[in-house]
């Protein structure tokens, strides 16, 4: 138990009343909290984000909108807006010095123009988190030679995410191609029995390629994060 | 009101008191009833197959054992078992020379070695219904490069059966490369999510590719069934 | 492998940035591609729209709405409207005498009136497609004589799509009656345990009459695209 | 709270530890408790049905089998068991001359031979309500022609029962034919996407034809007894 | 098939294009056609009730809204609009004297105070068929000493119709007291796991009290229908 | 039968048409019928108030909101609203000093800030059912820190309420921590595959930790309410 | 984090290698780990039991067999098997004088003949874990005098437990007949749309009375787990 | 276009009719082809694996029993099978100096034991695959302090496997703690409301911790590929 203990005795956070701040995120997950904007108020959004910004680490807010956006920028004047990612992004006050290089791997994959919103979800938060993000949109396998023309680019990434809805077959087809790990995102996009997002889902999980694994529907920032997370490994600042 | 008794005014069935046996569908299906075999006993099997026989028609029992071989064997001594389909066919008393050619252009492909029955359903059916069936194995989408060998097979066929659980991807991918219209039968198969096939229905049922519509989860009588029926469509005997 | 090669290397496509515009389809699948207008801002679907116009082929949005229809006609000033079915229509800019007959064969089969929407989509992309439609509407079996009134008609179809929500029952009957492939489109009509067409489609997908294939909820897109596919098999100019 | 009381004050039931029997059904509901097989022992299936038996009434056991029986044999030695059914009847001690005359009016209807148990459970039940049923078998909507055959007798009616599954297509038809009220019995019998009845369920209680009402899956006791119940109302013993 | 000509032969239906009117109907199922507003849109609704209205019956459009009842009044000046029951009733224009008394004998039961739109649906209903309906509002199990208040009352009824969501126990309760036919609808009110009246549905189905059947969820015109039907068996005028 | 008799007999209640005002719950529940506010119309909910309240009991609305709290308001003019947890609070008109004090043992945790608006109304039910509660805000178990550091209060508390979505993972960590009894509360909050809290509920129901009994979605009511009653069983007012 | 450090710090626990006995739990829960027998081997049970018995406390293994219970019974060979409940006690070795008398207050009620294995196991916990139990069965609500007998007998109880499948209205009658807190069980019990027990889940989650609980469908365990665990509040030896 | 032709050109595979075996795999993802038990017949999979071996690579056979080995041991001697994972493994022919050293990283966590034989299928694929494993075993969320005590454990892993059933909160509460990537496998142990797997699999999905991402419920294998498939990123031999 003594090991324990050295890991979260001095775990710090702050108490804002209807919210505990996690500030010792930052060390133990290596990327501070993220905001989940869908279920607050844009008040209670503008407060965390004032709790977490200022601190050295960006602050990044999802599945959010223009009235969060407004009362978040009044406290937090560098803050951005992404309509299309519906995201906010609250800059680092670190001098861009000593800020390190992103590191080239990720790769964001798209089925259709409407899953681009999920997409751009994903790659807002893995260069937030360090990585540069190479984006190949629209390559649905309705139409197989704009996938196979794409296939060299595929195969150079360390880590890919894959987000497509309906079918969802893309995740299988390019899981099937490549070597890298592969990151799925169902998205609710479709119709009928797509049922907002099941059927991909579904597709995604019962994937026959190996190197497959699956997160929330429209859950760009989950599969974002972990590609980041993986890129990372075994990278030195040089890479 | 007039036309439709024309049509109907003497439709001939017969009554076996558990059973009306509908001799009048080669008519007004140009296929003779077929028998689900699920869910009757072998000796209700034995006398619906009794009473179709010997009528120029062969006669098709579909999701059915050896049990129900055994009794249909004892009236029907021509009948065969096909122990993968799990279909027992009673060959019709029709001099061969009378029989016609079979007409080339149903494909049923598989995506993996579990969907191999299924997809002998459909083919037994296809072929019983007077299509010649080219048969296409185990090029599921997790080794695209299989299916790419055989592209050009694909795109000969007039009609296709594609068979698939799991994802089901494959649907999607030959919907998309081939000008054929593409059934799609979901299988059972796979575990977890798979859902006894609802993931494989939904998957197909979302594709993205047009030209692909979906049958019952294992239903490869329906598939093959329709994809004869419209192998047929224009073709004289010649052809 | 050089089967493949030959026809998928010089397949064309547009990069259009958020989307690649699939310009090989109408070689590949017959039909150049469809544009499903969920899902997209109205920006983006004029865009796509303005890259596949004027290329000998029409160009068809599902699923859209009348603010996607004012960007659209903005570059595409012969764009057309269909408020019933959501559909928007740019015509060929091919001289009328290039253009093949209508190819007479598809039917269009609604069980009520708020079926006709879905119905109308099938219609178009069917008639898009080169087919004539003969459209016959509000004959659900709860008034069994008014289908009975129109079965030879039925009868005269080469293929059909049923479009029905709630029980569909339509699609089983018309299926038992008639000697063509049928479509059958669920609708998420109805209320309660309807649950949005998933009762319509579970009884579609369990037809008790062969010859009975399902497309997704909705997707009169889909029923139309295989008519008119399957109407054009074996046809030649003069049919 | 008088009334009720006037009502419930002398309600005899029998304690048998395990279970209390209700012997003031017959007085409440017109019938006595009815057994249900499954979830239950051998052992208690015979006390409870001795417990029952030898006050005048019979007693019904449904969805058990031939262990049961065993059982009860041996304490109520003319009890009957229909294999087909699935149920035990001991029946009433009373000589038969103070029974009433079987009421004319109730109709049990199939889909499929498969629908056959379900529907003997429906008719079993109704016959020992005291109705008389006329049974009509196999006539599902796949070949329309044998259930216009009989359209004369279903309209013959007081009341249907409708035992189908898949698509229960059945159900909607008749209802759209006759004037009496119609008990819908989905079924469990299919495969695939029927989901053990839940797709013939969710097609009846969607049925677009008024005067269809529906009970649980397999449930052809509760039909049988809603129809016999109603075939009573306004009946005097020399209809 | 010379029965079923007689009866279908000359069933009129009037052709207005986006639908079929089924003139007919008031003598095959003894009450003339009724609208679902739902998936219409006003100038449908308005169009089908005067094609209906006129001819001596009463005329009801069910789920509509205020929007439909404005264009309906048009060509209808004796339409009424029922807000809380969601009805048009466009009355007979027989004179008063020839239309039949009331029956007494329906009793529509609610749950709580949410169920009252669907009750009303259900009563208004039935009175248009010719039933007096008793109305007994707020009796759920909650408080179980309101229900037995009015067991008399309830025991009196031929005819039961329970309006109820969530657990839908009084179905049971009801079903458990009474000797008359009890049609169980289940209300979408409620929320998190009622999942918008799965929850009731699935209670009223597996009813432990026998002699209760089912309609769709927010189906009162279904069970107020089969309330008025089942009323009038074995009445004569003088009931 | 007597006992129920003396029970049941003498139980009033107020019948005000569309609704039957349960005044006898108090003595037979220890708390006053409360007014679940969703489905009902405003005024319906101001009638229902004005019968329940001035008896000597509080008056609680839930799941309302503005236009309820202003119809209230009206006749109620000591009514308060809480905007956050969507309740509408009547005071007792009873002097405080007879007012007892309330009982310390309940606490409310909540997992995140979208989880504060069931919280709420959770505790609020348990105040006015005269205990005192801590909340503890915001100790989701992705910082397993936060948790950890407040574990003694929650091994403090007689009765937990747990209020948690997405995962629900809180509920069974808790759970496993104290010795008292946790009331769980999925919320509908989440997204994606969180099917409006259908992932929080089953998650709940299956946890691992013995002691956690659930609730149904949102039913912050429920929780509190039986935190309030079981932290009043042997408990004296001295407590 | 200091407070946690001095509760958690010397939690012992036994490593078996593939389980981790939890020695600590007596004293963080008030009741030693019960091993739920589901899912693992009969060697694995044994091992798991000899581990957690010789301790003072009972051990109690759910949900298992008589293959498991030859396994435990070599090894403590004071193991009790109750075939009913699919439970095996290995009662605790302290002499009896130092035992607790057990504390009248739960009652452990069941609508039918089919619940009563899941009871068992309930009533089984309760008593292990020092309450009385009294047992009221088969007083489902189809014969609801039957219940309205037993009226005093559960107004009496401090905590109930009630165990009912199907529609499960028993959980909400008794639920507004009694002051304590009703923790309700679903049984898996039933057929059709029963599925497994979910209709009677639903229908408990969506009590219309307030202060009823519910636990996983069959969990017999959890619920007696609760009864006895908030039977204990507040109660000292000689209550 | 060209550069999938150099990659796709040369693409092995063998073709044995029921099967084409993708020798070119190993090249293509880094491991062989890897066989799914479940659906094959014991000869189908005898003959995949005898044309897998013997190539350098081992081969691994998943979900498949003592059947299946007895087949595939007449052609591979070499073949051992894992009982409890239900896996058959066929060592690599190449000497043990030239297969590269484990390298340490993997971490597959178990939160009881009905756990253990989803977590030995991934433990058994990582090892194949050159990683070394960590076992920790039975550290489900309801003991906490068994899982605090092997927190620096986990934080030492470069990639995680957690496998949970029921509530599956190990999941967040691991990924909540550790800065390396957590697959999270949901298993269908559990009873009732676990829908065999449906539980855990929605509350992994849903994890209110980052860095989790989900596989197939009970596809131990997935999640074992993609953490050796990691753990080798950015590894050289001497790591």
């Amino acid at each position: 138990m003594d090991g324990v203990l050295e890991i979260l005795r001095d775990f710090p956070y702050q108490d804002i009343g209807f919210a505990k701040i996690d500030h010792h995120r930052p060390l133990r997950k290596g990327f501070p909290e993220v905001v989940l904007g869908k279920g607050k108020t844009p008040e209670q959004i503008s407060e965390i984000v004032a709790a977490l910004s200022g601190r050295g680490n960006p602050v990044l807010v999802t599945k959010t909108g223009t009235e969060a956006f407004d009362a978040v920028r009044q406290q937090s004047p560098t803050a951005q807006f992404n309509q299309l990612a519906g995201t906010i992004v609250v800059p680092t006050d670190i001098p861009a010095k000593t800020a390190p290089r992103l590191l080239q791997g990720v790769t964001v994959v798209t089925a259709g123009t409407a899953d681009l919103a999920v997409a751009e979800e994903a790659a807002i938060t893995a260069e937030l988190m360090g990585s540069q993000v190479s984006r190949i949109n629209d390559v649905g396998v309705a139409g197989l030679h704009r996938l196979l023309d794409v296939v060299p680019d595929l195969r150079e990434a360390r880590v890919l995410v894959v987000v497509a809805g309906m079918d969802a077959a893309l995740a299988s087809v390019v899981g099937g191609l490549v070597p890298a790990p592969v990151f799925a995102v169902p998205t609710s996009q479709g119709y009928g029995s797509s049922f907002e997002g099941m059927a991909a889902l579904l597709s995604m999980l019962n994937s026959c390629s190996p190197g497959v694994a699956v997160v929330n529907i429209d859950n760009g920032f989950g599969a974002g994060y972990m590609a980041a997370q993986i890129n990372q490994m075994g990278r030195s600042a040089e890479d």
